[in-house]
């Protein structure tokens, strides 16, 4: 069956402030030490299983330029740009009538444009599992990652291992963000995995339960399924896609539905959800610093240096994220990571747009 | 008897990087929140005592047109432009055969150009002190400052009590930077003053020290003299300056002299020697951070953050010392600022002499 992808690109990324930006998120940055940027790696990533007039990329309007600029190897009328923003539901369902527009039914991967994985091969491994698990009945295939730590930031999904399909899973539940305590708990118990956003399934599969679970949804996707490639195609999505209640799949749909798999995946996920993540996946020195730019460090350890062209010196610091862009830097301490969107707030109540 | 001044501005303040640079060293900043660069504060507070064309300033001809640019109530042959550096003694003289050409004899203060002091009448009043002090015999008056801490980093002047006049105290020596134990002593003894660098004498009683304790630096400088308003006074400077040895006027002069007065100063003195005074002369606000630019903080204490027009951010900082400029950030631990000169020595390593 022939596959196909979507990749969710409408993300806003704060919290890489100040290099990620309203005109400029997290997905068209490149953060690792090839240069290229997370939305490329991610298309490249399925390259050898996707061919390229059969990935649909989802963003909103003001990233089109940057979807072309960045990729102009997928054809124009594959980026999907929502009018405004209704979460992975809608997004997810935007992109499935597509793909049953140009081909009936076929395979479809969802995949977030802003992760990282280490080892391509067994991702792509993983999602030619998914895509049998998919391709053999109405099943919804998630995948899931094994975790390393008791992780508070992320969904879980719990497993059933009675229920197996080669290195699949039946899904017992979607649990959202635990506390602490409740995640050493799923740790221990070894049947919950991280919820990473990916998911396999065949468009019928989809489709159908939309229709089942978000029937109003279902009826505006038809409309706009029925427009595309007329003349009145804009105007539906943007009369349609306005009035869809803002919904994630996982609420939406996975929590509800029948028919769930999840497989488990060991490919070296990293969602990169702040700065701290720049220490996973780049090269540290030998003081534990890592840095990029002109950056001169005296007596400094464990920090996370991102400059350009201009000389940033430090001396005797430690355990600081420092980013210096063109006309904002960042001094953060780590602990504190989380706490970046606050400038972004105090920004937004002083109208100081030009920095968001 | 004649008042004039020399105020000596040949530094290079490499502590104050990298807002201070070789081009733009200290005292042609404006470190304080009225705008006023140091030399302009210097030249102001001995207005009321000098005239305008009696202050002489001694630097180093690549900074001759910032003088001009800054004093430009100051004649231009009374910029005094050493070839080399030769350190106090000989910038010293020099100054005071500029005075004795002009005057024969007059009172003559040595003041540096980077130093600041808070309450200028108490100031003034010293300084007229001294004046009376030189102008009745053969008397070398230094002004000292009455210790509030054992500072390590200041030389120290050991007064006797039991000679005095007026104000002033007889001097028995002149001590070097002491360890952190002896600076205890000298404060626990109440016999000893830091040393501010700051002089009053007559041109004649200096210059008959200098003849007496440093005779071939008096030879030439009688050369220099003597060439003074010649066709021949920049190439008798040049060639004779030079091979004057190096020589502090504290190790050259006052440690070897008689008749050497201390006038003890309670006028807010402040030798603004690192980023860390910049925590003394300007306002802190509620949280103890020192803030110039266009700075956001969350959750930050007791920083120091001088920016300009380009945004910094802080997140969750607390003791640091943040100096941002056109091409270059410095983010430095307090405790760490004495290691400022690492960076440059760095810098000076790689040839990279546009950040000097």
């Amino acid at each position: 069956m022939k596959k196909t992808a979507l990749i969710m690109a409408g993300g806003r990324g704060e919290r890489f402030w100040p290099k990620s930006r309203k005109t400029m998120p997290k997905q068209f940055l490149s953060l690792t030490d090839d240069g290229k940027t997370m939305i490329q790696l991610t298309v490249e990533r399925i390259s050898s299983l996707v061919d390229m007039e059969d990935i649909f990329i989802s963003t909103n309007k003001d990233y089109k330029k940057l979807v072309l600029e960045q990729l102009p190897e997928i054809p124009e009328e594959n980026i999907l740009c929502e009018p405004v923003g209704r979460n992975t539901a809608p997004c997810i369902g935007l992109g499935a009538v597509h793909v049953a527009k140009k081909h009936d039914d076929a395979l479809m991967m969802v995949l977030p444009s802003d992760h990282l994985i280490k080892y391509t091969k067994m991702f792509v491994n993983t999602l030619s599992d998914g895509c049998s698990i998919a391709e053999k009945g109405p099943n919804l295939v998630t995948i899931g990652i094994t975790p390393d730590y008791p992780e508070t930031g992320y969904g879980y999904i719990k497993f059933n291992p009675e229920i197996s399909d080669g290195h699949a899973f039946g899904v017992d539940r979607f649990v959202e963000k635990p506390t602490l305590e409740i995640a050493k708990e799923y740790l221990e118990t070894e049947e919950y995995l991280w919820n990473s956003g990916m998911f396999v399934w065949k468009v019928s599969t989809i489709l159908s339960n939309i229709q089942k679970f978000m029937p109003e949804t279902y009826q505006g996707l038809m409309k706009i399924q029925e427009a595309i490639g007329t003349e009145n195609q804009k105007a539906v999505l943007e009369s349609t896609f306005s009035n869809f209640k803002s919904e994630s799949i996982d609420y939406g749909i996975m929590e509800k539905a029948e028919n769930i798999y999840i497989l488990p995946g060991t490919f070296g996920w990293d969602d990169v959800g702040s700065w701290l993540a720049v220490e996973r996946i780049r090269k540290t020195n030998e003081s534990g610093n890592v840095v990029e730019g002109n950056i001169i460090t005296v007596d400094c350890k464990n920090n996370i240096i991102q400059g350009s062209k201009k000389l940033i010196a430090t001396v005797g610091i430690e355990g600081l994220i420092i980013v210096d862009t063109e006309d904002a830097t960042l001094v953060c301490d780590k602990d504190s990571a989380g706490d970046i969107k606050k400038v972004l707030e105090n920004l937004k109540i002083c109208n100081r747009d030009e920095y968001i």
